[in-house]
């Protein structure tokens, strides 16, 4: 069986607080998820290139890549395909580009909660 | 009792598509919570003082600002700060910004789900 492997994308920054907070984001799925990895579009390491060639490496060659955007930008709409495309081309690997989280319904019951908890209060569901 | 309005910051973005996802996030939100709205910080309407004008206009004094944003990166830091310090000195209002929606654990969680159900297996926890 192919090994696969998931990668959590995020867009990257030069702030380390910025991707602090991603790793923190990115933990419950990597505990829970085998070969499960994050990945940064620009600006940060690991990138996208380097988390691919890695899996590779190590016998991984199909991917999902989960972008955690909250919505589809021109990131998302073109520049990760495009990266996407070409990483395959150059390396043979399988990757697959997932909606970004945010178009997961679960994402809007999470915000919900957040708002209920930093009013202090339940809104009941 | 001083009515309180809940506002769900998003960027904003010219492409109605992008707005159209964080308007779908928002949606939980703003059925269960009484008198919460999505504004956006740019280039989309409402913006954020769009919204608390119209509160304010309604009898709300004071406001709950939940930043629909992963991570905290410079609008958060900067922008958003001087915008409803702005915003408070000119109308008298009071608004408290919490952290963005990313910092809360409740949001890894959700990605953790999120990336279960597109592997269609569920991991456990």
């Amino acid at each position: 069986m192919t090994r696969h492997g998931i990668i959590l994308l995020a867009h990257g920054s030069s702030d380390k607080r910025w991707c602090d907070t991603f790793e923190a984001l990115a933990e419950p799925t990597i505990k829970a998820v085998d070969n499960s990895r994050i990945a940064y579009m620009e600006l940060a390491e690991p990138s996208l290139d380097t988390v691919v060639h890695e899996g590779i490496a190590n016998g991984t060659l199909e991917f999902t890549v989960v972008p955690l955007f909250l919505a589809a930008g021109r990131h998302l709409r073109k520049d990760v395909p495009a990266m996407i495309e070409a990483l395959e081309k150059s390396t043979g690997a399988s990757i697959r580009l997932c909606p970004p989280i945010g178009e997961n319904p679960l994402l809007g019951q999470a915000i919900k909660d957040v708002v209920a908890l930093q009013l202090g209060h339940n809104t009941g569901d």
